[in-house]
């Protein structure tokens, strides 16, 4: 039996192998090398997975139109788990993607239990914002609320959900709730309505998503096929790991000690690290000489793996070095939060800057 | 235990009084004769029971603004238990109420499979030319399709859809597909949305319903509570009877004998109610002398005392000299028959001047 995979869980992932053969995703290593300027993690195994991603490496490629969409749940910090997000978002419009972000509202009202109108404030300062001042340009992106798009969009949702059963969103989501299915039916209509001839048409589509989002990639799939109307071209997908938590464990927004918070003071993030950051350093600094780190569980080794350290040599030696027990944790922590601080000093300057591009985003 | 009420379902409704009990309903009496200038069917008990119309009523007598919406289901003929609760818009209409027509196309598509297009079609041309046919005047009347209504409509859908449970949907009605659920969020948001800010605001509103759409009345007001940032005021009701099928049983479209359609030839009218209408006339002419017609299973007798015979004065002789045996089966008949005759006759060109006021309905 497949491992379940619940996208509303809070269950980490332990083995992507596994899941990717239960679900039958393919490994992203023949693209990772081959997409052009592809962001770090991209290139270094944080993308590890896709569904048909060969029709929009066609697109890439062939300089064809493709379109990529994402969603935000507007929910705690904008953490460095987002940013990896992000850098995807714009590496895709770097690409010529016509770029969706969803900001999914709806379901946090539901979910959460917020106001609308403080979830809109919530994602427009914490993620559209950085969105902007980490590159996104405004032309050429769609940022939308699930909360007030259109009629096509809304009609969609309407027509859709009599094109599957109750049985089958028991199968994949183990529940019949009618706020998860709406939550659900919201998120087809995310993905599908790029394609409706009020959007652009049929169109290569990929989404990004972490694993757990898998069952809604699924659904959409399966569900593309049964509105023939609309000619909808099976949107694709790419899977990115969780971005560990500081402490080893998942990222928690209500744990201000498992992330790096994008509005974090550049100093405070600088003492998370060199006192919290979970560490592949052996108990002692013989042992760790013989043995070398455990990079596989050393979050400040990963950090710069996946986005601190972009270039490919210094990072091979950190590996080499760290590895083999030459460098000691202290120092990659230090090397890390050195990084994450400058980042920080820059990123907050461009951020305060960038609040001229919200104008299309009121209040 | 409570009679089930199915609202997709055929069932005929046996006992009124015991679904009263039942479900809470009170009786229509104590308005029915206090409205003033109502259509004959609600002078004469075809309106029996209501929810909180005493809101309503005390609307109507000191002139204060009130709504009433009703929803059509674009399928089949335009026949004469359609026109019944045309003539209550239309009332409601000259009463000064907002009145509000629902197109259910988004529920016609999921149930009936019929592309929107078609169904737009029917609605048009079989449901409103026939109500501004029969008198409803364009303005002041908001008729509108679920599939195009607007944002703040559909947001109401997203945000309903999770003051509620599995549980409480499938006790109400027997089922958890999701295309039943958002059937029922597009009514829910029917019958609530004109509440909203961006229509009328908090504002008493009936809705005139058969008792078999009882099931989604209640369950609008229980989900009226769950948001209290509108200040919903729960909704009032009204339930007609159903008009019986010219044989006597329900009417059907897929049954044209079961029907008059407004579009059927006055001819042809005519002699379906000579050769099919279900009789309370006896086995023969001693015996109907003696026992007098048995009025309550008469079909043309009812569509006198609802539709076609409004003069109190008439309508009395024809209940005496029918019950007593004084007047004859085929004498009822001929009488109805002549009445609905004459009505199609004036009805259809009524119809086709009232192609001008389409304007508003693109096909």
């Amino acid at each position: 039996m497949p491992a379940a995979i619940d996208p509303w869980g809070r269950n980490e992932v332990k083995d992507y192998g596994k899941i990717m053969a239960d679900f039958g995703l393919k490994p992203f290593d023949e693209f990772a090398g081959a997409m052009p300027d592809a962001p770090t993690f991209m290139r270094r195994g944080g993308v590890f997975a896709h569904r048909d991603f060969g029709r929009i490496f066609d697109c890439v490629k062939g300089k064809k139109p493709f379109a990529m969409l994402t969603g935000l749940m507007p929910s705690g910090k904008f953490h460095l788990g987002h940013a990896m997000l992000a850098q995807q978002i714009i590496y895709y419009q770097q690409l010529g993607a016509k770029v969706f972000v969803t900001v999914a509202d709806i379901e946090a009202y539901n979910v959460r239990k917020l106001p609308l109108a403080e979830l809109r404030k919530i994602a427009i300062e914490e993620y559209i914002l950085n969105y902007f001042a980490l590159g996104l340009k405004p032309k050429g992106v769609d940022i939308y609320f699930q909360s007030e798009r259109s009629i096509p969009y809304y009609r969609l949702i309407g027509m859709l959900s009599g094109k599957t059963t109750a049985n089958e969103f028991k199968a994949i989501y183990g529940s019949d709730e009618p706020e998860k299915f709406i939550s659900v039916a919201h998120q087809i209509a995310d993905i599908l309505h790029p394609q409706l001839p009020d959007y652009l048409g049929p169109i290569p589509l990929t989404v990004p998503v972490g694993i757990d989002q898998d069952p809604h990639i699924r659904y959409t799939r399966d569900i593309t096929g049964r509105l023939p109307e609309f000619s909808f071209i099976p949107p694709s997908s790419t899977y990115h790991k969780f971005m560990k938590g500081l402490q080893g464990g998942k990222m928690s927004s209500s744990d201000p000690l498992s992330y790096i918070a994008l509005t974090d003071a550049p100093e405070e993030a600088e003492r998370k690290i060199m006192k919290h950051a979970f560490s592949g350093g052996r108990n002692n600094i013989a042992e760790h000489r013989r043995l070398g780190a455990d990079l596989a569980v050393d979050v400040s080794y990963q950090y710069l793996l996946y986005l601190f350290e972009p270039d490919d040599a210094k990072m091979k030696k950190i590996t080499d070095d760290y590895g083999s027990g030459k460098m000691l944790s202290g120092e990659v922590k230090q090397y890390l939060a050195e990084k994450v601080r400058k980042f920080l000093q820059g990123h907050q300057k461009k951020r305060e800057k960038a609040r001229n591009k919200l104008a299309a985003f009121s209040p």
